[in-house]
């Protein structure tokens, strides 16, 4: 069994003081590796989307903060520390929104505060180690969710996603798709369909690319086919991501999602969420209180496009997300087990079982 | 009460002795209706799709058939004839696998030999009227169709259409959008979702102009969009056109459409089928023995793109048709009247009723 190739989205290179990340803008016509040296070159990647997905961008700002600090001369602690926090504020502002950015920062900072006490060369390192240890977690979690869910599928069977919570998105293994990472390191031979995920094609140019790499079986469909794909029994299993789960279990994931669950559920063929415990919102009652991004009616009418494909001044309706009701999701996949319906319930013993567990807490995870 | 204001897709300009059409490959970009006076413009503008939709592809024929001839000073009906039937092959010859074209065409022929007897000037003005009789009929045939639709229909509510079955498709009103037409000449104010429809965009290249031009409230939406959008709670009734409905209402049309009817299902939407009784094939006994066509992937991987967007390489899933089964149809529209369910008695009730009119038979309308 040997470990399925993925790309690297995310690796620090401490050896040349350099983040070392895969541009995801130039997917899937390039893979190109970025060796990020100064801190404005790392802004620029997180703010251009060259790395994207809330866990890989977290990762990518601690690396980068370490390396902020990596050569600091300072002369005593107070300087250090004012030095870091110039970093860390430079770095907090590549992607206003994003909260696991945000997340990963705090954590940085709370690791210098914790060794104020130390000489300078162990505070960095507890810096780097800590850098590394956010992202071994995010590892470690996805492969949890993929274990779980690979306990619920047989090889052989066609799986379908949509959007892309993959490798791309995080350290290594993606959520929606670690079951098909960990499959095929296991000779499971699924047979992946991928939506491409209009309007900004994650699932043509992401997910079908980095699926291809690790050797996956993978066909790229239209949106609009999967229901002619389930017609045809190619499908045994859907497996998505999410941007929020609320504590009844309706979740919010890119646009498409619910209309996915809706044909899956009419074909009697399984549906499961594969969320991070960080973004389920145990605060949020139900999908109705979660509110839905619009974006440029551009992203329809013009983007990728030689030309413009639809009248000037048309009307668009361009929600970057929607909510599948619970009713429609067979079972909700954590690094901490599988809840099922009702899920008021499961997902509150989920939380028992993390909060026994010595887990660190992660970020609320959203964003594209 | 005024006419809808609709492109005009296919004209008989006789005293300029020019068949006019919109140019749709230029669509919506640019509106330029070109004015073909040869037979080799003719034949292009049919191959290359400038016109196209089955019944607007069949008048286009009958026409040009007509200005083929519409010149020749041949000496007697039996030279004449052999003009016309070199008229006939070459139109015959743009596009290969189009049934309305040959259908149109045939009934030329059958214009031509009913007047052998007469002088050259009458069997010349027998065939511009026959012509003109094709275009008029289908003109009638989808008003039939939009005032039984609009039967089903009050003022102000949300329709969502997928692909494009309209004005541009026929000689005017279209099917699916033929409520949509009689609606705005009669202030319904209807608002109306226009799916994208993917690969090739026919809804937001042409459904999405043809209603802006007439004026209708027009919003585009990716096809993963349909689902939030009836979720909203936007659309109360989903009108689609067809390529062929079996006997026992199964109905083959644009990919994507299954989906779509599965949706409006789920959320309590009817869901119609506007369906000419010559796209009817009572032969067909369910929507298994319907054949799908699958097309390249570039279509899905590059078309319209400005650079590929997906992984050189990956399979690629393309049907142009999908069916969809007729439980999910609420009903079907046809210029007789409205069939419901259980559709293998209605139908056949429908063509009894066409039967005992004097309506002249059409032909089986398939294709893109």
């Amino acid at each position: 069994m040997t470990q399925a190739k993925q790309i690297e989205t995310v690796v620090l290179d401490d050896a040349n003081s350099a983040l070392v990340i895969v541009d995801q803008t130039l997917i899937p016509n390039e893979t190109r590796y970025l060796h990020l040296r100064t801190q404005q070159e790392i802004w620029e990647a997180i703010h251009s989307l060259r790395v994207r997905g809330a866990p890989a961008i977290g990762i990518a700002a601690a690396m980068g903060a370490y390396l902020g600090v990596k050569g600091s001369t300072a002369p005593d602690f107070e300087r250090f520390y004012e030095e870091f926090r110039q970093v860390k504020e430079y770095l907090a502002s590549s992607r206003p929104t994003a909260v696991n950015l945000f997340w990963a920062l705090d954590r940085m900072e709370a690791c210098v505060l914790r060794h104020r006490e130390r000489p300078l060369a162990e505070i960095k390192a507890a810096l780097r180690a800590e850098a590394e240890a956010i992202k071994e977690e995010d590892v470690r979690a996805n492969r949890a969710i993929g274990e779980h869910a690979l306990s619920l599928l047989r090889p052989g069977i066609g799986i379908l996603t949509h959007c892309n919570a993959g490798a791309l998105a995080t350290a290594a293994y993606g959520t929606a798709l670690a079951p098909i990472y960990l499959g095929q390191e296991r000779g499971y031979r699924f047979r992946v369909f991928v939506d491409e995920t209009r309007p900004l094609l994650q699932g043509a140019r992401l997910t079908a690319y980095e699926l291809m790499q690790a050797g996956v079986d993978v066909t790229l469909i239209c949106d609009n086919m999967a229901s002619a794909v389930m017609r045809n029994g190619w499908v045994q299993a859907v497996f998505v991501g999410c941007d929020r789960v609320a504590a009844n279990g309706d979740t919010a994931n890119k646009i498409g999602t619910s209309g996915v669950a809706i044909l899956a559920k009419n074909y009697g063929i399984p549906f499961y969420v594969c969320a991070p415990t960080s973004t389920i919102d145990m605060n949020c009652a139900t999908g109705r209180e979660i509110q839905i991004e619009e974006r440029r009616p551009e992203e329809v009418t013009e983007q990728w496009y030689a030309r413009r494909m639809a009248p000037e001044g048309v009307k668009v309706f361009n929600p970057a997300f929607d909510v599948t009701d619970a009713d429609f999701i067979t079972a909700i996949i954590t690094e901490y087990g599988i809840a099922r319906p009702p899920y008021t319930e499961s997902l509150r013993e989920l939380f028992r079982r993390k909060e026994s567990a010595s887990g660190t807490p992660g970020p609320g995870s959203r964003g594209i």
